[in-house]
């Protein structure tokens, strides 16, 4: 009865399998126009699929044939189109039918999407109340308004329908312009269902909360960052880096199970968290079940209403799979190249493609290691060779890269980079504000967090694992520490569902107590290095706070429970935080959380107070978490990567007459 | 009169120029024999130094010929061999004679050098009684005992002349062997001016301090790094890559001059310091004076005598440049390379080359900057390539990789390597201890620390800075801030020479209150950033805090005064800390800091609590500052990079053929 007898359980979804589902569900609404929100794998429950991989691997083969047998799942969320009526359906498709049909409760909304979103935008900009403000502005001839649609922070107590609110900017005629650089004072808000503007909100331009009814237009020298509209030419001096492999590259690809250098994983794709790393092992030994990008906040710190309400969840209320890149060769990935592309559902249950959403591709990073006998000249060294796998998202004016590396020594090292363009606020002539920085005149880019929720669900040598926080302590100054000069580290495990802090130096471990390194006589164990930041900034009973608990903790550890993926909640968008089950209330259950199956959550805050540098548009400012081995191998695991040679990879000495400046007519000449 | 017209000031010194300076000094003392400990470049007064380089800069060809004059200068540190008599001379090479012949004070050391560390460890392995020891532990046929030779690190008030402390091993036959995985159970000591031992001090090798003076070798299994040992065969799937750069590369190079990118800055080099950058400017801007690495220093934490004397100050007591690798093309550096070779003198005074030990190239290091207009899908990205200056030392055991990456939009990154192999020591079978880990049967790896002193001597736009703190802060929940999700940024001045704490998110900015960004209002700013560490865990009472006071800070700031450039004082070989002049006592004065010539000190702080993969050589641990314009740019300053194309750096796809796995002889199945 298998309909898909060439899938594995955690393939994405095909082309022709979004088809079938949304056939399915049209089906069983012959009279109802569908507006269709999402259509994505459902992953088998953890304890079968569990088994499946573990068969899968032990089978001598790619994928077993003996193995435990998993239904092949996917869900789908549609409004009955015009109206709030939110359903969630689950399908089987190797049955291919529908196996729950659920009417969603009134409270939850589901994400924006594109098709909705260049709906609103025209619904904003047809607005006649909205075109008489425009015209009030009076914008210089060429100019153009342009419309950003934000998700509608929460910031008071109302049930209201689904809004969405707009900010304005004019664009001069180019596909690049940057139209950031002219913000309008004015925000209209969008009722979804109605279809129609139903407040327009004065914006604060000075240095408080006043507001200015009849301010025009003033213009200003532009900042651009489209390379066709520089002032200055642009550099001529930089010359071309190649990055070749003759003999092809050093990984495997099977459908979308990878090896290379010892490391084995599958590959997953959907909607919301983009790229997934599933069933990770290193030389056969088993590390993190699932890896994923749970969840996104991005609060602002401008105080002033409508900013209050300026506060998105990137991932649950857009979809870091949905905003992703279409990524091209020698630009957003140099070398030798290999893509993968994804299908996601369109409002009307098409397929779409995301072409080229993640790349693959092996990069040199510098030295694995190296050591020199100085009484010999015995010289040991290889360099580290990196797996790089990178998946880029535009949310609006902003652009993050998230990357995983994975080296030769066993380490994971997750990156995230911001780059693009600052959102920006209308601000008067010659003020100046403490909660963000002037980055061109009348242009203002607040102050503003990145809080990422990187779901880390490990099987350090198998599933019964335990969280720790290990510190280093100065021994007491007596008889066994008669120097002053020693010191221990001491761990305490965090034994109930709860969150972790940071401190400088704390490493936070995830440890298999019954996996004893033979070495060291201690448990095996996975440490996550992240520098501590700041996290959330808002107070924790404003809305913001209230809204996303996780971003107040940089580390939180749960019992793992099936569904249990988003650490804002599933249903994140205009979220009331009383009626979302979220991370803060599974780690309120106080569940055990030793020896067991365990889900670590890491909270990955980036306090972004910009910089006239980040304008018109940001260098990219990078994040790495490192999830390393601790103790988890007898001994250095990069121990036998050859040995680096010359004669391989061909380097070579500049020459000298290509660098050398000379000074023609005469010698070079010093005064001493 | 000018002996060396091509010179400059900044030049280090070449071989004939170090054979002049000890052939003077030697004339001075006819009847005497010389050890020489150092003869090194002595840069001008920063006043008249600074003076000279901008007029250089301003001056339309490489070099000015009608700016200031300077003389050069070096310096010389000898003792009358075979005493404690040490001698200090300056030289001015221009008039060919010493200016200054002083003898420096008693209780001042000169650092170890590799003459005399070769003629210690003959001096221990030769002497009956370690010989009788040796014998009595009966190490198996074939092994061989070693002498690693440490720096005597105080741990008492006692005036003593030079000592060493000598830890043995034992090693097989293979000049890659790793012998730390063999030590011995007593450490002889040698008194450096006697060239005899006078002391073999038994180590403890059980939990606590007490000894086992009858202990005798106990074999287990070998852990080695070196290929030519493994038990296991390398990896053989790992492709070459090749990096290649046919149009040559894009920096220029003028003797010690080098532009890159908008960058230009000079490149020195010391026996101590070994790497330095000098008089960096980006665009014409004025960035900073002197970049260097002033001390470093590696307390150990095992309490117990005698390691509570295994202490080293890594730059002062040895050379950072004295310890320099000799760089190899494809092993050290991938690509397309710029080597840069230095001379050191011997004991004799003789020149010695130290060959490669700098090398330069370019990386690609992933987008410099992206942005996607959604509405028009029209892409914006370019690239970031990177300058990196690398050198690699080998102290002992361990190797340190020590990185300049420059980048183009005006960021310099200081990155810190850790590799090479865990200083180790005998250990009870069954034994733990909380200070350290178990590598081996019978091998310990003790915690210890490496605080590495980072000296910025700033010009930000200009002589006159001021170092602040900056931190991010809730504003009170009030009218202001109706919402309780506002944030402003704070800031202190440091007005006086002290010391300065990192917190979560703060950032440490060097300013020029007199150069007011255009865009902000305010002033212009670089900013450092380094994740917050904790510092030195010693006691600060305890002997390793007293001499090494700069350990306690992360950051510090002083106002200039030449000859101040090393953080535990200018000789730190078994320094007394009531007869140092060293950073502490340098900010103690309280000097003004505010809008003046400062200098930062920032401590980066590793605390290394091995793990079993660290041994028996160590992947690397990377370390990274960065300094980026903070408001110092009008906008970003790498907007007229490029856009990336495929074309110029020829990426290229994967063949799908070269990297699917084929099952034979069927299809692949699944069972779902």
């Amino acid at each position: 009865m298998a309909s898909h007898p060439q899938k594995h359980p955690l393939d994405p979804l095909s082309a022709a399998e979004i088809l079938q589902i949304s056939s399915l569900i049209k089906e069983v609404s012959p009279d109802k126009s569908l507006h269709f929100k999402l259509i994505s794998l459902l992953e088998p429950p953890k304890v079968l699929l569990r088994e499946f991989l573990k068969a899968e691997r032990n089978a001598s083969g790619a994928f077993s044939t003996s193995g435990p047998s998993l239904a092949r799942r996917a869900e789908s969320l549609y409004y009955h189109r015009g109206t709030s009526d939110l359903v969630h359906v689950t399908v089987n498709l190797d049955l291919g039918k529908l196996e729950g049909v659920k009417k969603v409760e009134g409270h939850f909304h589901a994400q924006a999407d594109i098709d909705e979103i260049l709906e609103m935008r025209e619904v904003c900009l047809r607005d006649e109340t909205v075109k008489e403000q425009v015209r009030a502005f009076r914008l210089p001839e060429g100019m153009k308004v342009v419309c950003d649609t934000w998700p509608y922070g929460r910031d008071n107590n109302t049930q209201t329908p689904r809004f969405v609110q707009c900010y304005l900017f004019a664009e001069r005629n180019h596909p690049g312009s940057n139209h950031y650089d002219n913000p309008l004072p004015f925000s209209p808000i969008v009722d979804m269902v109605k279809r129609e503007v139903i407040d327009i909100v004065r914006l604060p331009t000075g240095s408080d909360s006043s507001l200015k009814p009849n301010a025009v237009y003033e213009p200003h020298p532009a900042k651009e960052y489209h390379h066709e509209l520089q002032a200055q030419p642009a550099r001529t001096d930089l010359k071309p880096l190649v990055i070749h492999q003759p003999q092809g590259v050093s990984f495997s690809i099977d459908g979308y199970l990878i090896k290379w250098q010892k490391w084995r994983f599958r590959l997953g794709f959907n909607w919301r968290e983009g790229m997934v790393l599933h069933d990770v092992t290193y030389d056969g030994r088993e590390l993190f079940h699932r890896l994923s990008l749970s969840e996104m906040f991005v609060p602002y710190g401008d105080p002033r209403m409508p900013y209050s309400r300026k506060s998105v969840f990137d991932v649950g209320d857009i979809g870091a799979g949905v905003a992703a890149n279409n990524l091209a060769l020698g630009c957003d990935c140099l070398g030798v190249i290999k893509y993968f592309s994804f299908v996601i559902t369109n409002s009307q249950g098409n397929p779409i493609e995301k072409p080229n959403a993640i790349c693959m591709h092996e990069i040199d990073d510098g030295i694995g290691w190296k050591h020199t006998n100085s009484r010999t000249g015995a010289v040991s060294i290889v360099r580290s060779r990196v797996l790089v796998l990178q998946s880029i998202i535009t949310v609006g004016n902003y652009e993050y890269v998230f990357m995983w590396h994975l080296d030769q020594a066993a380490g994971l090292h997750y990156k995230i980079q911001a780059t693009g363009i600052l959102s920006t606020a209308p601000i008067d002539r010659g003020v100046t504000v403490p909660f963000g920085t002037r980055v061109n005149e009348g242009v203002l880019a607040p102050f503003h967090q990145h809080v990422f929720s990187l779901r880390i669900d490990p099987c350090i040598d198998g599933d019964n694992n335990t969280f720790l926080e290990e510190d280093s302590v100065p021994m007491p100054w007596n008889d066994q520490n008669p120097y002053g000069v020693g010191y221990v580290t001491e761990n305490r495990i965090i034994s109930t569902s709860s969150p972790s802090e940071s401190a400088p130096n704390r490493v936070h471990k995830i440890i298999n107590p019954a996996s004893i390194n033979k070495s060291s006589g201690a448990p095996v164990a996975y440490a996550i290095h992240s520098p501590g930041k700041q996290m959330l900034l808002a107070h924790p009973d404003s809305w913001h706070g209230r809204r996303a608990k996780y971003a107040f903790h940089p580390f939180w550890v749960t019992k793992h429970r099936d569904n249990e993926l988003f650490a804002a909640g599933d249903y994140t968008y205009q979220s009331h935080p009383d009626l979302t089950s979220d991370l803060g209330s599974w780690a309120a259950r106080r569940d055990n959380t030793e020896n067991t199956d365990i889900v670590v959550w890491h909270s990955i805050s980036l306090t972004h107070n910009p910089r006239t540098e980040d304008y018109p548009v940001m260098p990219c400012d990078t994040m790495t978490v490192s999830l390393k081995p601790s103790g988890f191998f007898d001994q250095n695991p990069a121990l036998d990567v050859p040995q680096s040679m010359q004669k391989d990879n061909g380097s070579c000495l500049v020459r000298d007459e290509d660098v050398a400046v000379v000074v023609e007519g005469k010698a070079r000449e010093f005064k001493l």
